[in-house]
């Protein structure tokens, strides 16, 4: 999607906190029980009363903050912010996981005197053990008492959401409307168990727009089906994840009211800040070395197109090949043959950036030395055209690589 | 399948020679291009005229051997025997890889004098590559030369169509019917891009019972289902999985005659065959460390149980806790869950070997020195109880390990 130019965008923001009437904070709890002050719960606020959207995980083990984040969307009271953890996921933690969540959400907005029932909560980490509780509430009453509009404190709170991510992901996007300035700002963490649909992902954003509820949901949803929903670093969707969006119209732009250019000026920060997000994310996937690009033309429908992209993205033997730069093409083909979607073989192109592979399903062996230098790069693209329809997908994946094997072999 | 104690097995047998009146052998054509000695081509030969069965890859990029194997069968003339090469798998190869197969095929029927069509084809390796014909083709007439029914002649056959497997793979079966012994005798490979639906997996099957075509095939394809098509290695499906069986009736046992009894006998022994090169596929999985049978019960229909297996037995997270010999279960419920068939998470039980995981979704963390113990085996078994209905399935699997992936890095 091409960024008009009166959207300003920033990569590498403050996050939550850029956003008016947003303040954060983050604190130590000792959430993984090893003694040490790493940073892993984080609170964000808003005076205001905020409408809220969501999307969740698919997963038919669902963990339970995801169930009370369910919940409270569909009681559709006005939201006054979220707190999460890392460092243990509450998954699999049966109906003592569901108190400990709701017990969160409740105490957050306490120690805000905000209403129960206006609190989101998220948790990221280990699944099937019972979070530290007393550490957490106590965490909680520390983050309240810290809060803060700062850049510093939102990025606190992009960094205590973390697990194997090796850096915080924060975007910020702005956009003027009539004088008034509007601004997403969003935090979100990977690195592993990515393959959302939502995966343990988590994303925060937030916006001081004025949206109603149905239409922040539709927003939402549309542009984490592009972008977060559109990456895969090992293929396993996880338990717990979470993208949640709050307005809370502080900027003074009321989107229900306005014309169809603002909220379409509106979708496209939100699509900016989430495919940011989705790269950050994707770009930072466990002990990965390459970031691949796959578009996919021509299928017979876009559900074919995607087929062929997670069979190609998540293909073991692909990703191998990827790590080792080997230009080993057979095995992308192999994997689109797999997807079953009646790929034929003479009508496939296949490229390496620019540089053709297959024509017509025959090889141009001529380019070899192309080929190489292109799969050396940290990034590159794999572009199919089957040439029977109109059908297209574009997958984000990584190469597989010794090191995730390793860093994951045990916890 | 409990063996009936009239059915002998032996799991190391000589292979394809055992059946009565099929001669083998094998010859090195140096089709991998290095200038060695190894093992590269094998011919199989029966006298007799056969009838044939054989399943195939589902892939939708099926190799040029492949198309020429199910040409020959459509055709239902009378077959002779088999031409299998390693080092080049003939897949994507256009027009000449098809010519190439056929050229195969016919050289290796003129060179026993046999009819043209009466010979089957197969090749495994690299994909995208044309064979080097010329030293194929003489590798043929050579081995025609020195085919034998001789055990030597039958494991160095076994031995010519590996790839990265460490070891051959045969195995035979032997029954008695009214005085006459009915043999099938085989021989297979595995050991990457192993989930065969069927993979590059190659298993060619010979047995001396006179047996219709219509009833050789359903007997192969039932046997196939449970067996080759029911273990992974890494997920990937390849274009050239060829599973051939041959009955060339010199047992002087004629199947289409005989009552439904020594047809069970037959479809027994098999399945004891294929069951056998199965486990020896699995078990020889690239730099794999660990096999684990994973068994589904309770599900609502097969196939929700084939799905939640194969989620379980291709997720990286998992694979790779397996290497580690982390009891990680969360990781087995996150896959089972986002399987997507309605796993519910408060009913599911789950147990490595026969030691309680989860009962009815609550841990047992009692027993985690027992999970550990159970996890260190090179073999062991993963049992989930879903409790929601009568689906079961039965899935062999593999680690994942650093080795895999430094070894398919590159080629």
């Amino acid at each position: 999607m091409d960024l008009p130019i009166d959207i300003e965008f920033i990569a590498d923001s403050p996050g939550v906190t850029d956003a008016a009437g947003f303040v954060a904070a983050a604190v130590p709890c000792d959430i993984r029980g090893k003694g040490n002050d790493r940073l892993d719960l984080a609170l964000v606020y808003s005076a205001a009363p905020c409408t809220a959207a969501g999307v969740f995980t698919r997963n038919d083990v669902v963990a339970a903050p995801v169930r009370v984040c369910q919940e409270i969307l569909r009681a559709r009271a006005p939201a006054h912010g979220f707190v999460a953890n890392s460092g243990n996921a509450n998954a699999c933690t049966g109906l003592q996981g569901l108190a400990d969540a709701r017990a969160m959400a409740a105490r957050a907005a306490f120690s805000v005197r905000a209403p129960t029932g206006s609190f989101f909560v998220a948790s990221t980490g280990r699944i099937g053990r019972l979070l530290p509780l007393p550490r957490v509430l106590a965490g909680i009453d520390s983050a309240a008492a810290a809060l803060a509009p700062s850049s510093v404190e939102g990025l606190r709170a992009a960094e205590a959401i973390l697990t194997s991510d090796t850096r915080p992901k924060t975007a910020t996007a702005r956009f003027s409307w009539l004088g008034r300035t509007v601004t997403v700002g969003a935090m979100a963490k990977g690195a592993g168990m990515i393959q959302p649909n939502m995966a343990t992902m988590l994303a925060f954003l937030c916006t001081d727009a004025a949206v109603p509820a149905a239409l922040l949901q539709d927003c939402l949803r549309t542009a984490v089906s592009n972008t977060f929903n559109a990456i895969t670093v090992d293929g396993d969707m996880s338990t717990n994840d979470t993208v949640l969006l709050l307005a809370n119209g502080a900027s003074g732009c009321d989107l229900g009211a306005a014309p169809a250019e603002a909220r379409v000026l509106f979708a496209q920060a939100l699509h900016r800040v989430c495919d940011c997000l989705a790269e950050k994310m994707v770009g930072d996937g466990e002990k990965i070395t390459k970031v691949v690009e796959i578009l996919v033309h021509g299928a017979p429908d876009a559900a074919a197109a995607e087929k062929i992209a997670r069979a190609v993205g998540n293909s073991l033997l692909v990703k191998s090949s990827w790590f080792g730069e080997d230009p080993n093409w057979g095995r992308l083909v192999d994997a689109a043959g797999y997807a079953g979607v009646g790929l034929v073989e003479e009508k496939l192109d296949l490229s390496y950036d620019d540089v053709p592979v297959l024509v017509g399903g025959a090889p141009r062996e001529q380019f070899l030395e192309q080929w190489r230098a292109t799969v050396r790069q940290p990034r590159f693209r794999v572009t199919f055209d089957l040439h029977l329809g109109a059908g297209s997908y574009r997958l984000r994946a990584t190469d597989l690589t010794e090191g995730y094997v390793n860093y994951n072999k045990s916890e």
